[in-house]
């Protein structure tokens, strides 16, 4: 094992030690550290802000792009933010010694399905500093030891606020290597950790594609990806129009950049020539570009500049003001374009069929299916979960928003009175 | 890609595209082939007894173990519990479907989580052909599509059994590709296979150490590992020896070769004196080598046979009629010693004080602890599941004992009257 392997050995296995001790930490220690740690990233703004500053003029200095400079930055209504967070943080149920279920069997054991935390959870993550503070702060409720590895570019603003929150932490007596960071910039760390199954119960990659398939193909510890979400409304034949169209354009339009925005639109044709053009020129008016099947292109000639959709298109996440629109069949067709193109994240039906909506219901494969309102609603705090640490589209273990809850697991506790098994 | 990859690909897509179809079929029509597989299996039985027959030979020609011929041999009796047991499926709940709770949000979305389907399940297992019959009702009522891959020394006895069940499901018109057999039983298949996590969502790999480490070292797949089980007996200060007695000798002697048995038995110092001679005695009339630290040996001096424990006895599992036996000072050397050395399965501690029965319950990080019980109780059918797939090692999506309800996924329908995001 080389010198960067043995570090991080120790890091990591500092955690697992921790873990143990973290686990038992009461409800009120937990939300008293939160509400400190929100007033020390206040009182110590001055110290993330100039963190902050050398890891812009690096930014600047090698060129990224507008919107990655935006992602980095941490002004104070940021800080405010993540400082505001902490404390909503504090307001919630604790999910750890929570009884799932309990029975009792014939013979007078008393069975209890418990929730625990996970143990040590590491973080992969690329620009977002804000990160830094949610997933501290939620894996602290939880209990969870938490492993944090944050991008290059933002290594000076993450380990600003690494410090302010951890020495609050350590100062009412929280074990040692409940909260980590790794500050190896190379990307043989990230190799390196992803091997310490032993030690780490849980990886959440946060970032793009590439980052994401990376630390799949890579890891042995588990793995729960939060991945693109190809989000889908299907326009039924039976749909209230002028509902489709409220929907539709709040879908594609109020926050384009995001993970639950639409991507694509599938109208039934009994639909189309009602609903598509004046559709189209609504999103157009709002500044979005349309790539059409040839149908579309056929019952909106009237239109100008709808391009032409290629396959490549249906299964592409824009995170842009970009939108492709299908004209399909069938209710049939539009579920079997959903579930081959999409990406398991967040679909949904315009219709007033109720056998329709119940059909796509059931048979949409993704991890939130809508009826009659918009995908943007995926989202921990719309969901009343109070907090998230991101959106699942794996299927196991969670699946959707994930918030306290979804950061822990569950043991048996199992109370006899002497029963042995015959 | 090889010929056998694009061979493995078919097989595997055509998984996935069953799955679809396979997740609606009706619980009335699930019940009704596992009553005809059940049935097939019976008429059916000199078939599979002539195949169990070719590989019996070929293992002995082999020269593999007793206890390995002992695990291929199907006789009546073997038959008619595998009949049996898909009986015993179709009387049980079908969890697809079920709700896990639901709620209303100000808004008027009404928000549900529902329990569906995983999906595709590779499960990869050695040399008992029961698991095939097993493994295809269970995820045939869980409505997931199965892919075998057993041992190459069975392969005619599971060949014999798939092929007799898959004609029943085809018969009842279940699409085809929910229940696939790998025949090919090179290695490099496996590896292979696990690559494919477009199409499968799930591996559980089911035998010894080996294969289990080499399926989670090179899958893509999510794994839930069914690992070994060293499991602890603690008898406190505060024991009734009496039940401390009956409880040590059931969790060691009564099945052996099973994961939920006890490995390792630690007595606090306080009541080692009163307890561990007649206790090591009793053990070792039944057969049961013992290997004790030196306070063990020292304590019970006036017994012979008694070997001394290495440090690599307290991470062994022996599955045999050995224990290791340790004197502990105190009960946090107790949950030290399971936390360090344990595989997090089932422990147990034997008190009569409720403040260390808390605290063991609390502080041992273990799929199933125990007050009072032996560990022999870890099971499916012991905790009222009914039937299980096998016992999850793992802390993430399913821990401790996986019966039907395990083997789903859940996903969130919401309900809406056209309410867009503001």
């Amino acid at each position: 094992m080389g010198k960067l392997e043995n570090k991080l050995e120790k890091i990591v296995s500092l955690a697992k030690e921790a873990s143990f001790k973290l686990a038992l930490v009461d409800t009120v220690v937990k939300n008293r550290i939160l509400i400190q740690m929100a007033d020390a990233l206040l009182k110590e703004k001055n110290k993330i802000v100039s963190a902050n500053k050398k890891d812009l003029e690096a930014a600047r200095r090698k060129r990224l792009s507008a919107a990655f400079i935006d992602r980095l930055t941490l002004d104070e209504t940021r800080i405010q933010q993540m400082s505001a967070s902490l404390i909503e943080l504090s307001k919630l149920d604790d999910p750890v010694g929570g009884v799932i279920k309990s029975w009792e069997r014939p013979n007078g054991l008393k069975i209890s399905k418990v929730r625990v935390p996970i143990g040590v959870i590491l973080i992969i993550y690329e620009s977002r500093p804000n990160v830094t503070a949610d997933c501290i702060g939620l894996c602290l409720k939880s209990s969870n030891c938490v492993i944090l590895r944050g991008g290059s570019d933002a290594l000076n603003s993450n380990k600003a606020i690494f410090d302010i929150l951890n020495k609050v932490a350590m100062k009412n007596g929280i074990a040692q290597g409940s909260i980590s960071f790794i500050d190896s910039t190379e990307r043989k760390a990230v190799d390196a950790l992803l091997k310490f199954d032993d030690y780490i119960d849980l990886v959440m990659p946060r970032g793009g594609e590439g980052l994401i398939n990376e630390v799949k193909n890579k890891s042995r510890i588990p793995v729960i990806k939060h991945y693109k979400g190809i989000c889908h409304v299907y326009v039924d034949s039976e749909a209230d129009l002028n509902m489709a169209h409220r929907i539709v354009f709040n879908a594609k339009v109020q926050r384009p950049g995001v993970c639950n925005a639409m991507e694509t639109l599938l109208v039934h044709k009994d639909a189309a020539v009602r609903f598509l053009p004046a559709m189209i020129k609504e999103l157009q008016d709002a500044g979005c570009e349309i790539r059409g099947c040839a149908l579309t292109k056929k019952v909106a000639r009237n239109l100008k500049n709808i391009k032409s959709a290629k396959d490549k298109d249906w299964s592409t996440e824009y995170l842009d003001l970009i939108l492709s629109v299908r004209v399909v069949d069938s209710l049939d067709e539009a579920i079997e374009h959903i579930n081959k193109y999409g990406s398991r994240h967040s679909d949904s039906i315009v219709t007033d069929d109720k056998n329709n909506a119940r059909r796509f219901l059931k048979e949409i494969d993704s991890a939130c299916v809508f009826v009659n309102a918009s995908t943007r609603f995926t989202d921990g705090y719309q969901f009343g979960m109070g907090a998230e640490i991101g959106i699942s589209t794996d299927k196991l273990h969670a699946r959707g928003p994930m918030g306290l809850e979804e950061l822990t697991t569950y043991k048996y506790i199992i109370e006899g009175s002497g029963q042995i098994r015959r």
